[in-house]
């Protein structure tokens, strides 16, 4: 059975699977029969099975983090990932996951529904991030590991990450976690809920019952800018546009249509996701981030963190993210401190705002090189 | 010939017009064979008229700053404008303009284009802060004001105060400026881009032909979501809402709707500005401030403040606005002191972001009434 048809080209010889064939249990109380977890790994696992390192990704990416023999293309964290590098394949077993609820190999709502031979669509049960992280779980067990020598990840992998070491804290020894957040904020709420609305708005969307030869691209278009535009920051676009016009290309003549060059990336930029996400795929990943909530896990968010046994701990903020801004970052750091954990914070100046992890090597790397190293 | 028929309701016996019957030349190279331009004003033109205070708005109010006896219902900055009060009515000739292009009273895209018995829609030439700033000058002038006490404006209003007192340096004597800008940055271009585009991108919107009756409502509300969004703040939002949730109310059985108290909140407050505003009116506004740049004016924004001629300036900026940030409210101060201008730059801690100036009276109010009795 190949799931996720239309985006198995994010499936190749590299991606690897885990397939349960039995009841998988939801956070919030829905059941899927069967999953696959699609997975990558690179370098080689210990005798004694002590050094895996798993990455959670953002919403979007891939388990494709890093190329590697069997897939040569670019992962969407090459720098981080590989021989030498500061997750160090030559010393490291690295997993990535595909998420549940994605559509790059992992099951999601446009993956078949073995009970009625069509895609879930919004019959897809509820989704949190805490269930992302016990489908990450059983890719590492899957491989006889019980414990990671490290869990990270950025953004929603960030809070993959926290609430894994909270709800199995036995097998979790080192934490990092990038621009992520111990619940999610209103105002990102705000700007995730009107994405969605943006969407769902389309009538192409069509109450998920879109063609998935013909998806709702007016609403991904509009709703991928506001993306990018809290992605970013204020201070990148300045930089790298400033008030800079283009003129010529295809919308020029619509009456208001783009003039300035940071409209043109925009819509540049928007144009190339249509086709290379699912749409209710991504509206069940958007909810699982407004619904996190370490709280869940005790009475607060820093009790909740007061569960984690890790032996040491990496938090990553960037000063320019208002998405994921350095309050959230501080409040993960004092609420491990409170609990006697040591802790490395990091703030740092990148001007990509939450894109940051995906672009700031010079920053990043070192930062992870040395923890991951012991120093 | 009544213009603006729709909107009237923003009319009232407060409402005073200049009406000028031949043409008016608009910065960009347009002409509009007459033009309207509401206003209120408030207190009495001294004798040597020298004590009149001219306020242009922001976006989206009308010239009702503040109640009157002709009309009673408070304004839209009824804490600032009045008898004691900052802006003292019992000391200074208070005057608010609609700005042109909008659709309460002045002259913009929704009034009877006098060439075809029709609205002008999008045949109303392009639009920029000089017109609004400019049309402005024709209500003191016609009041046989030569000189202003003191001009001033938050957000598109104080960028038409700068560059009124950068076009006719004779004519203002004071200036303030609150949450503007010099230039636009490309951060607020793609945030206001974007809400055109979701309104443009409405089938109703029909390339601005819609019924004045039916306009595009899906669009108006998405886009006025983003707009609430950018014009307060996230500490603002986790203040006031936090993670609460609110159920019941007509969205909640829709897949998706509304769940926190930030999304009720924003819906609620998007369904209340429908029917009050024309959205091509909107359209013209808001791509006037993507325009706006000093820089016209000379050939640097700096340049272009250098030609002011005023004794004093206040530049006030909140520390939580995004869309106007602090480093925006630094450039104007630090231009201005550069050309050895008396400045008082102020950074108020406002939760309230972009908005604050609407609400954060005990802020607001000290600061203006300061400036204005010389002190």
């Amino acid at each position: 059975m190949a799931a996720n048809i239309q985006f198995s080209k994010a499936v190749s010889n590299a991606t690897r699977f885990v397939r349960i064939r039995k009841d998988f249990q939801l956070f919030r109380g829905g059941v899927l029969p069967e999953i696959d977890i699609a997975y990558e790994c690179w370098g080689q696992l210990s005798p004694r099975r002590d050094n895996a390192v798993l990455i959670f990704t953002g919403l979007s990416p891939s388990a494709h983090a890093a190329s590697s023999l069997e897939d040569a293309t670019p992962g969407w964290w090459e720098y981080m990932v590989g021989p030498g590098k500061a997750l160090d394949t030559g010393k490291f077993f690295v997993i990535c996951v595909n998420s549940l609820g994605s559509c790059f190999g992992s099951t999601g709502p446009a993956s078949v529904n073995p009970a009625t031979g069509q895609p879930y669509r919004l019959a897809f049960p509820d989704l949190t991030v805490e269930d992302i992280a016990s489908a990450g779980r059983q890719v590492y067990r899957s491989l006889g590991i019980s414990r990671l020598h490290t869990v990270l990840g950025p953004s929603m992998g960030g809070m993959s990450a926290l609430v894994l070491a909270v709800m199995f804290p036995e097998e979790v020894t080192r934490l990092v976690s990038i621009s992520a957040a111990a619940q999610s904020s209103p105002f990102g709420i705000a700007i995730r809920s009107l994405q969605r609305e943006i969407i769902r708005n389309d009538p192409k969307w069509n109450n998920g019952d879109y063609r998935f030869d013909d998806p709702p691209t007016d609403g991904i278009r509009m709703g991928r800018k506001l993306g990018l535009i809290t992605y970013r920051s204020a201070a990148e676009y300045a930089q790298r546009f400033g008030r800079k016009r283009k003129f010529g290309g295809h919308a020029d003549r619509a009456p208001f249509g783009p003039e300035f060059e940071i409209e043109h990336y925009l819509e540049h930029n928007a144009e190339k996701v249509l086709g290379h996400f699912d749409t209710n795929c991504y509206l069940y990943l958007s909810r699982a981030i407004d619904w996190f909530d370490l709280s869940a896990h005790g009475g607060s968010y820093e009790d909740a963190l007061g569960r984690i046994k890790t032996v040491d701990n990496l938090v990553i903020g960037v000063r320019t993210d208002f998405l994921f801004p350095i309050s959230q970052q501080q409040e993960i750091a004092d609420a491990l401190r409170q609990h006697g954990k040591s802790v490395r914070f990091q703030v740092l100046e990148s001007i990509q705002g939450h894109d940051s992890f995906l672009i700031d090597q010079d920053r990043f790397a070192p930062i992870i090189r040395d923890f991951m190293s012991g120093n």
